[in-house]
């Protein structure tokens, strides 16, 4: 068979390339940047953040495989040899994405940062909470991912909507489609889960506009954020403005303009904002390699690959 | 109508009788201690941990409403008149029960006290988690509130059991019964969650010979435990002396022994413990009032009463 190439950033190439030999021992792996071989045999990269210019001299590439959710970086380098772009969309991935988004909304909805607080005080305080359905949780992003979140935030009786660029048809669930739409979808949404991609067009488009827009009508008073997407959705600075000011009551941020966040952003401080390392939807090297084997040898046995992105689209 | 009488202890009148007044503006409302009027006049109790010798004196009641999930304190008095004691279940109830249950269950899996640790570490750290599949999961009190919350979990991708006294059949969901599958369900268990009523039977159930019979091949190596139904239910110097050996990996503890919680308890201190203030179902007056004048019209119309207790079993 044909050889694939592991073309990481900032990730573990062991884990990567011992999940593939672990599930087809005869695969001829390469590596970046030390392990390429002669590029002419490669017909598969298996990328994550690739550096611009690595993938262009792969002349029989097939395929090119994004390893996480997002494909920014790839689309951003036009030197990329015209082939199908994979975007894996794994199970996995996306029930880690789920847990996320739930348990988030949960914590806010619940107030743990209160309850952490009150315990570090050693306060004994059974305060009083809305029941779920007095939320209304928008998703913002409502394909694979979104969906899966919002069946089960909808099951734990939160009131969800979708809003997505293309209408989506989901059972029981409110969605909102397109510019034209997202203003009153915004309007009715006391917590905003944001898990679009990054493109042209979303760069920045959570910022104080946007804020301004949100729901004031929840129990909070005031809107809460959850950006599990990519961090160049979101203008920081437009954020600490909002959360000092009460505009944005809380928020979840897991993905940020620039990563690692800089220590010396006030987002780490904020006593209502949870920030974590970019692991909402952590890419487990096992399950993701599995799903990779299956589409080669499909591809290799003349069969089509699956969720192939849109370059035009972004994603 | 014969008068409805609030018996409350450390809950808020007010919201109770104002929830009544809402739905019902002539209900002929009664309160403990002061404002009882003719006791001859009260068909039914409205109670939450009622002082004992206080229901003995309503020669005409006719029901008794627990308005909390737990009617322990009710069967604890033995002057309570010989009527049918009604056990609320609450769909809302229901639903933050559960709403408790999963986001505990997630805090654990997804290590948020080590997130909320380098958060104030302002320390970038994207490890690596496993999937929800590698976590088995323990509903001990598979009833109602259980099996919720079991379906909730499994949605969530979690390997879920429920351990109950009789046997229970949940589609999907491997169930355990009685003592004698006790130890076989304990012993699949990475995470317990205890969801019991409180009776003599299981006063002090979790102690330290219940810890040690729970898996020890989850991803954390040691099980966790989740009280999330009585706090009689758990020997707390076995619970502390656990957590110290490492034989408990961690806790989430809504109930106590004595509540509430002393302060000169290590449960509030310990880095892996979660201690919230009995708190996980509250009882919503609203949507709790709606449900007991929906079974006291019925009632007075010759109707049946649900989820009556049986005495003998203590719930």
């Amino acid at each position: 068979m044909t050889a694939i190439a592991y073309i990481l950033t900032g990730w573990n190439l062991e884990s990567w390339t011992n999940a593939m030999r672990q599930l087809e021992p005869s695969m001829d792996i390469r590596s970046y940047p030390d392990g390429m071989g002669r590029l002419e045999e490669i017909g598969y990269a298996l990328a994550w953040r690739p550096p611009p210019h690595v993938l262009e001299g792969i002349k029989n590439l097939k395929a090119i495989f994004s390893l996480g959710a997002g494909v920014d970086a790839i689309l951003a380098d036009p030197t990329v040899p015209d082939v199908p772009i994979v975007r894996i969309v794994d199970a996995d991935m996306t029930m880690r994405m789920s847990e996320f988004v739930v348990m988030h909304v949960l914590m806010h909805h619940r107030q743990q940062k209160r309850i952490d607080e009150n315990q570090r005080a050693k306060l004994w305080d059974p305060f009083a909470t809305h029941a779920a359905n007095a939320l209304k949780v928008g998703i913002m992003g409502f394909g694979v991912l979104g969906q899966d979140a919002g069946a089960k935030l909808k099951a734990m009786g939160f009131e969800v909507a979708g809003w997505s660029q293309s209408k989506k048809h989901v059972a029981g669930i409110e969605t909102f489609a397109g510019r034209a739409e997202l203003d009153a979808f915004l309007a009715r949404s006391d917590i905003l889960v944001v898990l679009l991609p990054h493109t042209a067009e979303t760069t920045h488009i959570i910022n104080r506009d946007l804020i301004a827009k949100l729901s004031r009508n929840g129990p909070f008073g005031a809107p809460i954020l959850i950006n599990a997407g990519r961090g160049k959705l979101q203008k920081e600075r437009d954020l600490i403005h909002c959360l000092e000011t009460g505009q944005l009551h809380a928020a979840s941020l897991d993905v940020f303009e620039e990563e690692p966040l800089a220590q010396d952003s006030a987002l780490w401080t904020h006593p209502r904002v949870y920030v974590s390392s970019h692991v909402a939807a952590d890419s487990d090297p096992l399950t993701i390699s599995r799903n990779v084997l299956r589409q080669i040898r499909r591809h290799e046995a003349g069969g089509a690959l699956e969720n192939i992105v849109d370059p035009r689209r972004g994603y």
